[in-house]
Parts: C-alpha cells; sequence; structure tokens
C-alpha cells in the first residue's frame, strides 16, 4: 500500500532548521551540519537502513526553502543543493508560488515547480509514485504543514542528541494531532523514532 | 556509581506540563493526563521497567509545584498529590523560597524543604542517597534547571504520541546541551528514550 512518509533531522529540543537560511548555510549559520552530519556523514554504515529509506520513495514533496537559500523571483541559474545527479532519482514536486519550467537532472530527479498548494502537489506526486511511497522531504515548514492536515502516514524523526535553543521546530502549529509508536532505534549518534497515523 | 537521573513524560512537541496547574489539574486543564496516563495508569504491565526506575533512587528531587499547587505562603494541610504514603519511600528534597517543617509521610517518604537553591539541595540528595541513585523527579522547570547547569547523569523522556501545542517543554532554557544516546524502545502507547551526559 502507498504511503506518505516524513523524515525530519531535528535536536533534542525539536528544531530541524534555522530561520536564517543562506547559499552558504541551507539549515542556517547556527543550525548547520549539526543535526545531520554527526549520524548520515560520520557514521553512514551504523544508520544504513534508516539513511537508506530517506530516499526510498517513487516521488517527493519539498518546500521551496528545501530547493533552496533564493526568496521571491526564481533564480534559474540555481537547481538545487545537491550537485548535477541529486539522490531523489525520481519526479520531486517543489512547493512554489511562481512557476518555473521542470529541470531534469541527472540520474532520473526531476523538479516540478507546483503553484496550486501542497494537497495538489500530494495528488501529483501520489499519481506519479505509483505503488511505491511518496515522501515528503522537508523542510520543517513543510512537514509541519502536512502533519497539520493529518496527510502524513508515517513520520521519521532522527534526534541528534544536542539542543539547539532557536530555529524551525517539528511540531510548530500542530497542536492536535495523535499518532501511533512503530519503533525506535538508537545508535552511538542518533536515536531514529517512527511513528504511524492511525488507521481511520 | 551513583548517577543523578531525571524523568518526564512529554508529548511529541515536548510539553511536560501545563502552565495553569491546579489542584484539579496537577498538569494543568489542557494537559490533564494526556502524557502519564496513557502508559502509567491504561498498560503499567507494558512499560513496567520504566515505570519502576522512576521510583529506584535514594533521593529525590522535586520543584514546588510538583509537590503541589498552591503558590506563596505555605498550606500546610497539603501534603502532596500522592496521599499518605508517596511512591518515594526515601527523602524527597523540594525546591521552595519559604521554609516548612520536614513533613514525614507512610512508607519512608520524607518532604524536605530546602530554600537554598538547586545546587544546594543536589548536595543534600547526593549524601541522603548513599550509594543509590539520586532523581530529579521534575516538574520540567525543575528538571530544565538541572539540565541548564549539566547536572543530570542519565536523562529520560517518555513520550506519548500526541502534541499539545503549548506548555512547559523539557529543554526550555538549555540551548547548548550535548548528550550521548543510550536507548530507546517503543512500546503501543510510549516510546521510552534515554541519554547519559558525556563523560568528563
Amino acid at each position: 500500500m502507498q504511503l506518505v512518509t516524513a523524515d525530519l533531522a531535528v535536536s533534542l529540543d525539536g528544531v530541524a532548521a534555522g530561520r536564517d537560511q543562506s547559499r552558504e548555510y541551507p539549515f542556517g549559520a547556527h543550525v548547520r551540519g549539526r543535526i545531520t552530519q554527526p549520524w548520515m556523514l560520520e557514521h553512514p554504515e551504523e544508520n544504513r537502513a534508516e539513511i537508506d529509506a530517506i530516499v526510498d520513495a517513487g516521488a517527493f514533496i519539498m518546500g521551496r526553502n528545501m530547493f533552496g537559500a533564493d526568496r521571491g523571483e526564481w533564480d534559474l541559474d540555481w537547481q538545487g543543493w545537491w550537485g548535477p545527479e541529486p539522490p531523489y532519482h525520481g519526479p520531486v514536486f517543489v512547493l512554489a508560488h511562481r512557476p518555473r519550467p521542470d529541470l531534469v537532472m541527472e540520474g532520473g530527479t526531476t523538479f516540478h515547480f507546483v503553484t496550486d498548494g501542497p494537497e495538489a502537489a500530494l495528488e501529483r506526486a501520489r499519481e506519479a509514485a505509483g505503488e511505491r511511497n511518496v515522501s515528503i522531504a522537508g523542510g520543517p515548514g513543510t512537514t509541519n504543514a502536512y502533519l497539520a492536515m493529518n496527510l502524513i502516514d508515517e513520520l521519521r524523526l532522527h534526534v541528534v542528541p544536542i539542543t539547539l535553543g532557536e530555529g524551525i521546530r517539528v511540531f510548530d502549529g500542530v497542536p492536535d494531532l495523535t499518532l501511533v509508536p512503530v519503533s525506535s532505534r538508537t545508535t552511538p549518534a542518533v536515536t531514529h523514532l517512527t511513528w504511524r497515523r492511525p488507521v481511520d
């Protein structure tokens, strides 16, 4: 059965990104790589299953800030943070206010820029994913929007054992959610936690 | 080796208590029993090890609001939320601004009211606990104060799968903590997570 999944790396206090994103610092100058680097880059083998699952989907949805740091009019030279071959290898629907032509990358990733809202993006992603899952790829503003609409079937948080104090937190603006605990796994650098949406 | 431990039940968004505590609602009218009841009262057998560990210490420290809902001058008729035989069965040091005589309860619990601050309370609790652990018993304001001083050796969060949106959160005012992940266990009602303070 097709699931809508979402992965976020967060600090102990739930911060998933800073508010001061720039091209130099995709997560902001305060957060930097502190919630991803310790497990994704420094200990990938110990966290292989969870890292691989992040991009194991038939289609992806991300917010504009997950795609780039520019605001307002598109900088058409910007093609995302990931270089010529992004790790998605499938269609990625980017939530945007301004239209932009599809951006075809190497390795099967195509960025589609969707201007008619998160529900329309999800519909397109569900269709594009076929029998595979749809992944809400972040950032936290986008994840929280889908959580608030109760459209995420499986939420996976990767909790890095530091506090950051400020930034955009998972569950901001999501006051009345109820999930079901599914699994947890602790590795030396991170705690992987999974919840599911209750069956209707 | 004696450890300083701390247990808190929290929501997905980290809320451990409301700001509207009253005698009727020890956790506030919004939070009520929603972060404790689903696992401590409704499914105690599935969570037995973690529940038992909460009171497995030689001495305890709690904030005044964990002891009672009155503010200002003591209501000397109030003897805590737990009835004649509290579950601590040992000395409990209550952080307070106003002195109050020791309160001896049945079953070995004695409440001592400490007016010279959290570090002095910890010193007294360490001494009283002998070789056993000292437990920081909450509420979240007290736990956060000890976390901010980096005096907690083992932090155990019990994450109930709901969001609450507002209230006092674990890690509020604790911006630069670094811990080490130790363990995690998921039961149908709650996720039990343990971290340790890094070895100096």
